[in-house]
């Protein structure tokens, strides 16, 4: 067989070939703006020379800080055709991570959101390796960002022509794209993606088997576009030559209802949080939604969610796993043909659970010493392997930690039952999930047990209404010594980002501790675990 | 990411993990085999030990000589997870061609129908590289045989254990299978086929842009296994954990139609001439198929054929192309969702060509000096690259004559509209090139056949001292039918531009035919190579 590489250029290439009347619609912050791939396609390869003017060679890295919308899309794809590595920085995170991964990646190039200039202004002096900005709107003033040089976004593309020829030679295992991802301790750690992995699971994300995504579909990519590359859904979306829908900036659940009624959605992926808000905006206004999937990730959706979406509204509601580290897709939960028969309890149970792997991966389940079996009883770590797995982490000692012996050991801990359902029981660490998005525990913790009047403090996740989880905070004061909620809060506001802030601090007398001095936190979720369903 | 081989191994475990419960049918001499997944793997492994046991190693071609069963589904699997190649033989090429076939191959093993011994064994003393005859069956006398050593494939399978390990460390880029290609001149050539192209072409397989194979499917592969891989169907059907089910030795329509009713097919792949028998025989025995897909390649089905399996039987029939060299899936036609919108005689149309290039594959159409515009109109030969597209024939000196600059010339020449559809016009040896234009042989030949008097019709291209080349029409009557030349010229006259109508009609008793029954072109063109010389 030919050993032709396996590049996102096909993807994009194969969709500028069959697909040009396709379309893509894009909400920004001047309306819906639509335009068709073969605009689309033009306008990327002019990206691509913009870019190579500015200096960009293979290899060098280029970061987007942007929300889903159609110029995120030419980023998508001029970055990675054209040998470069596309950065997706994730606008969420606190001032310092951000200045942290900017230089950590080397991102020569940022592509930002004119209305998120303001997140990157004042870190701007740390910032040692961009040597431009890209301003992605047409209507600011970019003479007065004090981001220099900084460059209008559709100045540069009029500048350009469309004829970009990308190169052909590219090894497939090259970096094509990068995210980082918040670690326990410490810096968030980044996760380098290949070409051939991307190509890879684009292919896994249209089998019939998984999302089934194809020609026929019109996509909308809920899930940010500085997530795991919002599920790997933009590069099949093209490939397959889907419309697609982009929802821009900070959309709400009612003007995702709109999107979708009005352009004919046909597949939606977001984290449940998102999914919860869009149930709430449904039940209080119903109306007929053309969703044939609506596919959550990013942590566990309650059966009662998956229930009320089918139930109620006619929504296939389908439930997926991964992480950064993962592309991310790794399980779908379908079931399986003569699983259609069984009472409809169990099929929920079934479909509650995080799924089936998917085609191309393995996995197993261990528990630290030996391979655990799958009776859906036992649990142990979910380690996966395959194409579109990460081997490691973007010059970081803590690669060492998390692939092992070959195998990406997730940090999450499940049971797998015997008909390979994987359902997750826990997280090896105590990560808490708010919204999609993960907050160390231990990094509230560094921060409360800086202040001098803190003896100890123990933030663990209890359940939300609507962000699935908050951060609670456990602090134990020093003999003698007094201070308020307010203050504590405070006095570690500066560090985080406002979302990673404890939802409450409750002053106790000690925190519970195992036999080896380490917080007993599950013992604190289980007391506290309707604190905030009554306190919201 | 993880460097991790694509291998047939991870095809097979996956289905083993996760499938153990599907079923195959698999029709006999004996009547209808089921079994489960579980069983099969078992058995798999099972030959892979007994194979290894015959001295069988990593890269040592096995040959297969069977219909479609349960027994050459598990050599599917069981020679490539070892490490061997999978040979599969046509069991219709005559005796020196089978002879040349597993010399050139160097089979060491083969395994052998039992109904098929009669073909090998007056040919038993040409097979110099065989060193062991594996017998399907378990009823046979072997010792009977002529071919020896022989061995019984089940008493081998008794005789081993289910726990053979596979080798994890393949190369990708390693042989998994071969099939040789009937050649227009000379020995048949033989295409190796990878774990690399074998797996993308299987992941291709499952696009719902394609044929989307899932677990909700019955597969039932008509095309034979000795037939380019069955188009892969079977590697696909395994991964992707769908019902299966085998049509055994020589099916008739009766039997296959039977087969698809009573258990439930959904996609069943085939060439014309077996879909025309189906339709034939469900014409006069009407019943409700449960098929979603007939699939049907290896030639041209025409429009007619289409109309009547889905206005009379509500039967979904998609067109596709492809060859031994191409795995074999190149095309594939599927409107697109736009295209749904057109009157029905423009879908069919659409419909009747061999499609859209598959996600994957890159395409040409050259006419030997530059790149064809995609008008639908002018021609071209078909070029094809892609990581499923072998690169050149087994040890064979005419590789340098199909694969030229890294792009398999296919031989075959097409029109591509401006959607991307292609639609194969002839093939280039066929072609009639006049005054350095193409004239399509097989466009003059189907005007011709729609006269009610002609019973068939060849057109082929003869030397001209002024054109290169003129066409010659020579046809067939229907018994007891006359018709003169001016009369059928006339017939034709209004369809085609006047220098493509043929300079001269010769009536014929018979046309030469090959052993698969196509016309024997050939023949015609050295026979009236003068023709045009001495009556220009």
């Amino acid at each position: 067989m030919m050993n032709t590489p396996l590049l996102l250029r096909h993807l994009f290439e194969y969709a500028q070939t069959y697909y040009p009347k396709k379309h893509i619609i894009s909400r920004t912050r001047d309306g819906l703006f639509r335009y068709t791939y073969a605009e689309f396609g033009d306008r990327t390869r002019r990206l691509s020379a913009a870019l190579a003017q500015l200096g960009v060679q293979p290899g060098d890295k280029v970061g987007t800080f942007a929300w889903n919308d159609h110029r995120h899309l030419e980023a998508y794809f001029a970055i990675p055709c054209m040998g470069a590595v596309l950065h997706t920085i994730n606008i969420r995170l606190a001032p310092d991570q951000i200045a942290y991964i900017v230089n950590h990646a080397e991102d020569k190039v940022l592509l930002v959101d004119a209305g998120l200039l303001p997140l990157l202004e004042p870190i701007r002096d740390q910032l040692s390796s961009v040597r431009a900005y890209v301003i992605l709107e047409d209507t600011v003033d970019i003479s007065a960002s004090p981001l220099q040089p900084a460059y209008s976004y559709e100045a540069l593309l009029a500048d350009t022509n469309h004829d970009f020829v990308y190169p052909t030679d590219l090894d497939e295992n090259a970096p094509m794209g990068m995210c980082y991802t918040s670690a326990t301790t410490g810096n968030p750690k980044g996760v380098t993606y290949s070409h051939r992995g991307i190509y890879l699971h684009s292919m896994a994300l249209g089998l019939a088997n998984t999302a089934g995504l194809s020609e026929n579909d019109t996509v909308l990519p809920i899930v940010p576009m500085f997530h795991a590359n919002a599920w790997g859904l933009p590069f099949a979306a093209v490939w397959f030559g889907a419309d697609i829908v982009l929802p821009g900036p900070a959309p709400t659940p009612a003007i995702l209802l709109d999107l979708m009624t009005e352009e004919g959605v046909t597949f939606a992926a977001g984290v449940p949080t998102v999914w919860l808000g869009v149930l709430k905006e449904l039940d209080a206004h119903p109306r007929k939604v053309p969703l044939r999937m609506a596919l959550c990730g990013g942590s566990s959706a309650p059966p009662a969610l998956i229930r009320a979406y089918e139930e109620q509204h006619g929504i296939p509601f389908v439930h997926a796993y991964g992480m950064t580290e993962t592309s991310p897709l790794a399980t779908f939960s379908r079931l399986k043909s003569y699983q259609q028969a069984q009472p409809e309890d169990e099929r929920l149970a079934i479909r509650a659970t995080q799924g089936l792997l998917v085609p191309g991966l393995e996995m197993r389940l261990h528990n630290g010493r030996e391979d655990v079996p799958w009776d859906g009883q036992q649990m142990g770590e979910l380690l996966l392997r395959g194409p579109w797995i990460a081997d490691g982490y973007h010059n970081d000692e803590r690669t060492k930690d998390t692939f092992v012996y070959g195998w990406l050991h997730t940090g999450d801990v499940a049971t797998v039952d015997s008909e390979g359902f994987v359902r997750l029981v826990d997280r090896a660490k105590d990560l808490v999930k708010s919204g999609g998005e993960w907050i160390s525990s231990v990094d509230l913790e560094n921060a409360l047990m800086a202040h001098p009047a803190v003896f100890e403090a123990a933030v663990v996740g209890v359940p939300h209404p609507k962000w699935d989880e908050r951060p609670l905070a456990f602090v134990v004061l020093k003999e003698g010594q007094t201070v308020d909620k307010q203050d504590l809060l405070s006095f570690i506001a500066g560090k985080f980002a406002k979302w990673w802030l404890p939802d409450d601090v409750i002053f106790l007398q000690e925190i519970p501790k195992t036999s080896v001095g380490k917080f007993m936190k599950r013992s604190l979720r289980e007391q506290y675990r309707d604190y905030l369903q009554v306190n919201p």
